[in-house]
């Protein structure tokens, strides 16, 4: 993919003289390891979205709190921007460079400082990845629950930035559920604790404020999570249909019967032939849409589960319901989900991938409105997705070497998202808003609320160095935008009429 | 209890015209309704913290939410303190008014806007009782979670504002965790939505943020919540114990044993002994301790944790452990709990009740020091509160006609959270900070994270206007109360030195 990077960002940051800060940068840290030069710089230029690039100023490495800390102090003074990076795994380009800021790479903090299985918590550093803190946790029966699809290279400092979901948060809950507290650093670099080893902490709920909050308001230094007892059993039960409206019925059905499924996944008849064809998970391939549902807990209860799901299933239509018949059969089936990403890729070109959530009872019809649209446009929509809690993955199929073709992507893409804020919805479920949805947010939000956004934002980061031009669009970027949110039928920059 | 207001935040207010205000309130929204006279206004000197007492300027009690917006706007223009009020049954003084404050009564605002079983959630004005709403979905087979002691009577928008807690607040979460959204009034009386029917909303989260600010960021006008389904069964075991430390140690080891309990309670002999002379609970009263431990979910998961919980609780030392033999003795077991502070009510002429938070695997040792502070200061102490959560209340007994006892009773309170704090813990559970424990918060938080509360105050309140002197303390009212918290070796407020 080749959507070029919107320059207004760079374009109206003050010029930095790289020179002289890094060699003040190398002066006040001689033990940091900056990289400046451009083929080092290169793996830097874009994380998870590749779609957006752009090359940054410098790059450091440090391994130290002290050394961030010192940083932040100089950029702070010298009026240089910075934006964070974990893994580099985000998809919606909130750690893309800044060609004049610095981009603070945390990926050396990686130690696990502490697992305490009585207290049910484990503290690490912001650049331990996902899944090693539940392999951490394993000895002592216990996991960490947010389960993003990237968790095997993820790191839990990206997590806590945007919030990361995954296919459990159905039953346990965003990154921000499954919090104690973080240590950061502000801009100013000072130290900072929020929340606390308590349930509730009093005061503002500064914890769940920064949670999500894509880097714009500090530098995360120490995690401390929650873990919670692995389940003794976990079934997975596979559903077919013959309309994915049917599907999407049913997904509200299971719900309203009383149970909420560790994972309730929904893939159409383009995702299940891709997936099927990549990893031969046993998918029926000629299904219009398929269900994976989950059970998990004990023993008993995830027996009586399995059938009252099996049941509510076959009233909503479904043509055949299988339960996995053992554990292979269980990965084989997740196997096939978790990898329809790729799988997908294997069979277009291109594609761009949404992340949409709505409430649960629209999913029929937007799936219908998905499908409506994909003709209109003349461009397939592939769907996998977080059924259960209503969070989307439309994944556009197009080829950017046709002529068009990547700008209808991104136009129905956009569409897409209007569709999903239409019907009460929004325009992130998991992936954040970062660079690449932040003209969006000018449609989920109106000026009285982004003022607020900026607000909250000047709290902590008064002169806006910390990740500028991403998550929280200005209103004048909204205005040139010009898809504005219309509040009880007001225009929502009445002072524009004066221009 | 006598314990004398605090005047320094009336104090501090500019002096408003009280009869030109009510005159231009009158003109302005002629069918408001406007207490002014003192025998009007006598109801509304406090909340459900008896100590502290003011009389309000005035008290309006609107029915619409235009009327509001008027009334805010009109208060913001002139420059009018404003402190809402639920129910008034709060505990920790947060909906005490101001001698120069309007107190914006929202008890009106009672109606049930809608119930959605598929989408499981209750749409709901702020006045609308806690215990209401789960009434309401009661034929749905659905509640609504968190149950505050006061459930009968404290309202949802009080709910809110102190993100309140409950028996079953360990396994299903603080009133934050079941909230969808909230619609809110700015001090400048603008409309708001914060948070949506969908999982996560992009931008901050200003819906938690919003949760437990106590009235100082905004004017709660509705609330969704989400509904859950009802446990299928209920099982309460009640087990004794020839200490508090040992029951203290049991409950860190039925949480390590992968069990989350509904609701997991522990009483001390003293409270035993109160509550069972007052209901007849059937508790045994030579018991050092006793845990009440509620298991819900389906049959026979409830009935395999039984019997898991029952052999911790021997391995633990328990000298008996009982299961309610049916509905009706557990909701004895209930009944005894729920009704300790009224039942230590009776064997003191004054009790003060406290509320701190502390990590789980502390009880025991939190447990032993509150007991040598209550020997040391020659005052009894009832320990009844949610173990499973560390959100212990312990209720010191004195007598306020004894001369001392009172200031004794206030710093053995002081004390008490102080060891909170120091074991990692905080200064509030679930009662919120308010106007009683403001001081408390000098010890809780260092300058910077203060001057972060202010700031973030301002995003949304500029001028302060909204329930002053409430939850977050002025650094000079630390400086003055001389208990300033001391982070990393360094004096919080360095600038006082040169003074």
């Amino acid at each position: 993919m080749n959507i070029l990077y919107d320059e207004r960002v760079d374009g109206a940051l003050p010029k930095v003289d790289k020179a002289a800060l890094l060699a003040e940068l190398q002066r006040a840290l001689p033990d940091l390891e900056i990289l400046h030069r451009g083929e080092d710089l290169k793996p830097y230029e874009c994380d998870g979205l590749s779609a957006y690039r752009t090359t940054p100023m410098l790059v450091v490495l440090p391994e130290r709190v002290e050394q961030v800390e010192t940083l932040l102090k100089l950029c702070h003074q010298r009026g240089v921007p910075v934006v964070a990076r974990g893994a580099g795994t985000g998809l919606s380009g909130g750690a893309l460079p800044l060609e004049q800021g610095i981009l603070l790479v945390m990926a050396r903090f990686n130690k696990i400082l502490e697992v305490d299985p009585a207290g049910r918590f484990a503290r690490v550093q912001p650049g331990v990845r996902n899944l090693a803190i539940s392999q951490a946790a394993a000895p002592h029966e216990l996991y960490y629950a947010p389960d993003p699809s990237s968790q095997i290279a993820c790191s839990i400092g990206g997590n806590v930035a945007e919030n990361a979901g995954g296919v459990h948060c159905l039953k346990y809950g965003l990154t921000v559920h499954n919090l104690l507290k973080v240590e950061i650093l502000t801009v100013e670099g000072e130290r900072m604790t929020l929340g606390s080893d308590a349930l509730d902490s009093p005061g503002f709920d500064l914890l769940a404020l920064f949670t999500g909050s894509e880097g714009m308001l500090g530098i995360v230094t120490e995690v401390t999570v929650k873990l919670l007892p692995k389940p003794q059993v976990a079934k997975v039960l596979l559903a077919a249909f013959d309309s994915v409206e049917k599907a999407g019925r049913a997904v509200g059905d299971i719900i309203a019967a009383g149970i909420i499924p560790g994972g309730l996944e929904m893939m159409d008849n383009l995702s299940i032939r891709a997936a099927e064809d990549f990893i031969h998970a046993g998918y029926p391939v000629d299904a219009e849409a398929i269900l994976l549902c989950e059970l998990d807990g004990v023993e008993a209860d995830v027996h009586d589960d399995c059938a009252r799901v099996s049941e509510v299933l076959k009233l909503a239509g479904a043509t055949e319901v299988r339960l996995a018949k053992d554990e292979a059969e269980r990965v084989r089936f997740w196997a096939g989900r978790k990898n329809a990403f790729p799988a997908v890729g294997r069979i277009s070109p291109d594609y761009y991938c949404m992340d949409g959530t709505i409430p649960r009872r629209e999913l029929p019809g937007v799936l219908k409105g998905i499908s409506d649209l994909s003709e209109q446009f003349g461009l397939r929509v592939a769907n996998v997705f977080h059924a259960g809690d209503g969070n989307m993955h439309p994944l556009i199929l197009f080829d950017a070497n046709q002529p068009g073709e990547l700008e209808r992507a991104e136009e129905l893409g956009g569409k897409i998202l209007e569709l999903c804020v239409e019907v009460g919805g929004s325009i992130t479920g998991e992936h954040g808003v970062g660079r690449e949805k932040i003209n969006q947010m000018c449609a989920q939000f109106n000026s009285d609320e982004l003022t607020l956004f900026h607000a909250v934002k000047a709290a902590f980061d008064p002169s806006g160095l910390l990740n500028p031009g991403k998550n929280i669009p200005t209103l004048h970027r909204c205005a040139e935008f010009g898809r504005m949110h219309i509040h009880n039928g007001q225009l929502p920059f009445p002072e524009l009429e004066r221009f």
